[in-house]
């Protein structure tokens, strides 16, 4: 039994981002999508950057199944953790998951995570016009979340909600390596 | 099925602070959460703050059932939100809340969510010294999560990791009001 959410009539969609360079910022929009099953939204979360090395999480998402669809499109991270891949690789996985969120935005969507985006911009991956117009093409009461360090200027001022993410302090200072649960 | 998680004799626990003034605290311990399910590890969020009103969240809370314990601890916002209760009685909630979290940290949880205790610690209702007393006598295995903003030093300085969120930009700035699946 759900809980009755805002009809998407009353709904005012919002453009949240979540950048910086301290933890959290994935790990928040995680738990918008958790939140978001409480009303039995439904929730796309497209992963711009992150390859095939995070089956930690996939076990968790089988928790919002049915809500949530998970569309893994990134290639890895560009140019580092070993990556060879040409940057045109990375360029045509950024494009086609930007072309996904594009054409089923207004599939039934109430929250659509682009995970790492800010990255992908970063990175020259996706333009910040192309970003930019699908925010300004979005059913008013979707929800779109953007997270990803170096979020531009451009796409902070069309947003409606920013959080910055600052690292104060970090495990890797004291010699302690990333582990299950915490950062993956 | 659930990933094989580390061990916890070869887990390293960390404490893990979530601070600052913006959007994303309870929200990426939420992550920590449903991540954490997937590795099937057994988690406490205990709420030092927050009262009886935040029913969007519960059903989302059932979705990480059995491995999540919710204690709903807190007496509401303190002095504020129409707040006419005595000190005296958000100081015993939130010393029961402590004390329960003291007793029960090494009854096979992996991870532990102080929720809000940083705000707690601001208003006095629990002391620095009992938090610090209990991140010493936590199990090596076991990760604390600390959120609420206004952490005090000592508890920055006992630390593993920190993470200062901070409000780039609110929708409240825009006249735009809390609503469910984004506030609560």
């Amino acid at each position: 039994m759900s809980l009755q959410a805002v009809p998407r009539e009353k709904r005012q969609g919002l453009i949240i981002v979540y950048t910086g360079n301290g933890k959290g910022k994935t790990t928040a929009a995680l738990g918008m999508a958790l939140r978001a099953v409480g009303y039995d939204w439904r929730i796309l979360m497209v992963q711009f950057i992150k390859g095939d090395w995070m089956y930690g999480e996939l076990e968790s998402y089988q928790r919002l199944a049915p809500n949530l669809d998970l569309k893994r499109m990134g290639k890895g991270f560009v140019g580092i953790m070993g990556d060879q891949k040409p940057l045109e690789e990375h360029q045509e996985a950024a494009r086609v998951a930007l072309q996904y969120v594009k054409e089923n935005m207004d599939k039934d969507y109430d929250l659509i995570i682009l995970d790492e985006i800010n990255v992908a911009l970063k990175e020259g991956l996706v333009s910040v016009a192309d970003v930019l117009e699908l925010i300004k093409q979005k059913p008013p009461y979707l929800h779109l979340v953007l997270t990803g360090r170096y979020a531009p200027q451009e796409i902070i001022d069309a947003a409606d909600l920013v959080t910055e993410m600052t690292e104060i302090k970090h495990p890797f200072q004291k010699g302690i390596l990333a582990q299950p649960g915490v950062d993956y």
